[in-house]
């Protein structure tokens, strides 16, 4: 139907243009641009619109079945209306299955149980309350009933409002309390007009049940997709964005810049940017893993907190990242003096370049769910360097005719990598707390194909 | 009501204990603890709560302020019930504006007019192709119709969930789109079993506009909260909070640590970690904005953008900021050689002090709507300050027998000082731009209170 109305508007468009174009050719002739530009411009923005709406499709697919899956819950419960028999029974009620639907099915299994439940449990709680409210009421007369009603409706909207900035009830059960505010009005008010509130509250609940479990059933069975599932993978993909860094970083530091080469060439470089602002999406996940049933590998009481624990643990770590990518192409007038690159290139390189293994490693033992041993070896690697780092520094060869402004910058880089190393230490740690709670698989460092892959342990040598 | 509630939930589980309690009073006398021992839990949870919210009111006193509100724009659009003539020109349609005001009101200005204008405009728009599309499955006959309506919602309501996953559109229209299916569904739907659609749709409108129009005037005229003003106090109050922790770090850095003393003592120093995830409530913020007609001193279409770009160099100087916050107090090994410290406390201290000056007066700028020229003033005493760090690194007063290991650290803190000091000069750089844009009031740096507090032009001094 969008798409309908947007083609409509654009012919309407065209149309509009090609009247004005045939009556005012003269005007064209003479050079009348605005009429033609506003035209192509229009057309430019609808094509990127289209091409937007295709690559969003093409990201993830899951996104076109979850439409089609929206429009069948809601042809579904249309039956309702169609089906003679239906009606009968629920009449107009059975509008509230069609709002339900609209309003509960959710991207997620966990987001659309969420609305589902809340939705159901204010809606019962509610209704409860406003058949409770509607008896007082009507001991009050036919005078005193809308009063004790106004004051019911102010007092319970007043106080639900409050409690909804409350930030825990706000994470978990907002949409509850909007439709506590709703249905206990709504019952309450129509109780005034309507003698039938207890058959009203009854078709309510029905009504809101069937939509409800509409949602979550063809949520649940057609191609699900799981928060928790989500969250578990943007954790571990966040960590590897950090590890391709890391990775690339020591070598993209100490490299002399070559003609025509900017930031723009490394894509692999910028990728870390996204893990700074991902607390709000990683806590939105959790909160909607939360309602999730058993799926998978994910039990109902799943650890969420501790992925939480170990997403806040790698933005720290993005936040070193991004202090260590201010000085990528900034520190090259100093790095351009061999004799201080060479002396730490290598020690720094391999620092970046262990804990980026390490954190890849991490990553892939969250994803496979396999106790991440193959990291462990990389952190000492890591280690290791730190330590030759503090010997090489030590060891005084600077001192000589080093002039100390031009090793600010490479000291810099270098205790920025050694907090790398401490951070990726203590996400290692949560990641093995995470193992313990989960009992992740136990497969041998040395058949493990990503042990071979990275080298024999190099511990004490680099 | 909620209060209500809880208060029934509490006595309910007391007066449960308490039966309990004379029936099984032996049990207790012989140490029965699980019941005294939930009952105390129990109160102590809602103890906690109850304090709680006494607490998010005493923050923000607008918030009791808003469930007032709340509760008095859903008591007078009850009056279409309770009120005869109005009741009888409605009906039970006048249930679509008490709906209308509980989902529509919103605690800014720009939140509930954004809401309602979508849902106001995505009813028109819904309910008039929803005639359309009824007057097209009219013409199938009484088979065909429903086969019909169903392809149609199925359509509309799979592109529209779709669409809705395009950020842009998701960021200011998802309520207008999710409103759109609803109205198309229901109306089209509806006009299955009821012929007067035309009636149905124009009923529809009216008691949305109704429900909407008091949420917009109860929003505006009584105690309006103003999202802009809050983007426009948030951006200023994190930049304060930067100022606050780059004044303080130089002292405490170089400080020796005094015995009982720990890094909760100084809440002052944990103020910036809220910039570092402030995006999403920016983001939110500067959307709701958009939709304020003008008041006091911000316009219609007042430059948001620009907050938000303020916004990000905030929080891009914030990262930096945890990275220094990490040295705080680690380095306290090194400090402890007295020479090393001795030799750039003054400057780093300097940079610091004179970097959060400077944000502390960028902030009081936006604040009061004041050109920034006292920011310059300590914009530059900075910049010489960095430049006098560099005379002082230049000068080879250190390699006489100086371990570089220990300079490191130090050398990483003035690095990252000077990180902040280049954040600070393009947070200012922006703040001026929105200066310009809004054409700031001109008050010269001598008249300024603000002024002669901070001291005569330091340039070149220090």
């Amino acid at each position: 139907m969008q798409a309908f109305l947007i083609t409509f508007c654009i012919s309407a468009m065209d149309l509009e243009c090609a009247s004005q174009e045939t009556v005012k050719q003269g005007l064209l002739a003479r050079g009348w641009p605005p009429i033609k530009g506003f035209s192509k411009h229009v057309k430019t923005k609808v094509f990127e619109f289209f091409s937007h709406l295709i690559k969003l499709g093409q990201d993830d697919p899951r996104r076109v079945v979850h439409s089609l899956k929206a429009g069948l819950a809601l042809t579904l419960v249309s039956l309702f209306y169609y089906y003679q028999p239906l009606y009968k029974s629920f009449g107009v009620s059975a509008m509230w299955a069609v709002i339900t639907v609209v309003v509960v099915f959710e991207f997620s299994v966990g987001a659309t149980l969420g609305k589902g439940v809340n939705r159901g449990l204010a809606t019962l709680l509610a209704g409860g309350l406003a058949v409770g409210a509607h008896q007082l009421a009507n001991l009050s007369g036919r005078i005193g009933e809308p009063i004790v009603l106004g004051f019911f409706v102010f007092l319970q909207a007043a106080v639900s409002t409050f409690v909804r900035f409350c930030p825990q009830i706000k994470a978990r059960y907002d949409y509850g309390l909007l439709i506590f505010i709703l249905t206990f009005s709504l019952i309450s008010i129509s109780g005034f007009r309507d003698d039938e509130v207890l058959e009203l509250v009854h078709k309510r609940l029905l009504t809101v049940l069937i939509g409800g479990s509409t949602c979550v059933i063809i949520s649940v069975l057609l191609f699900p997709v799981w928060a928790g599932q989500d969250l578990h993978n943007l954790i571990a993909s966040n960590m590897e964005k950090l590890g391709i860094f890391l990775e690339g970083f020591g070598d993209e530091y100490f490299k002399m810049p070559e003609d025509g080469e900017s930031k723009e060439d490394r894509p692999f470089l910028q990728g870390y940017k996204s893990v700074l602002d991902s607390k709000t999406n990683e806590d939105a996940l959790a909160n909607f893993a939360r309602w999730e049933p058993r799926h998978g590998r994910f039990q109902f009481r799943h650890p969420w907190k501790q992925y939480l624990k170990i997403g806040a643990l790698t933005r720290k770590c993005a936040y070193r990242i991004e202090s260590l990518n201010g000085h990528l192409y900034a520190d090259i007038q100093v790095l351009a003096k061999r004799e201080i690159r060479s002396k730490i290139q290598e020690t720094c390189t391999t620092i970046s370049m262990e804990s980026g293994k390490a954190l890849k490693e991490l990553s892939m033992a969250i994803k496979t769910m396999v106790q991440p041993f193959a990291a462990d070896i990389h952190i000492e690697n890591s280690k290791s360097s730190v330590k030759n780092l503090d010997t090489l520094l030590k060891s005084g060869l600077w001192d000589d005719e080093t002039d100390l402004l031009e090793v600010v910058p490479v000291a810099t880089v270098a205790s920025l990598l050694i907090d790398v190393v401490t951070c990726t230490a203590e996400i290692a740690e949560s990641v093995n707390e995470l193992a313990t709670m989960l009992k992740f698989e136990v497969v041998e460092p040395t058949v493990s194909p990503e042990k071979t892959e990275t080298g024999q342990p190099k511990i004490g040598i680099s």
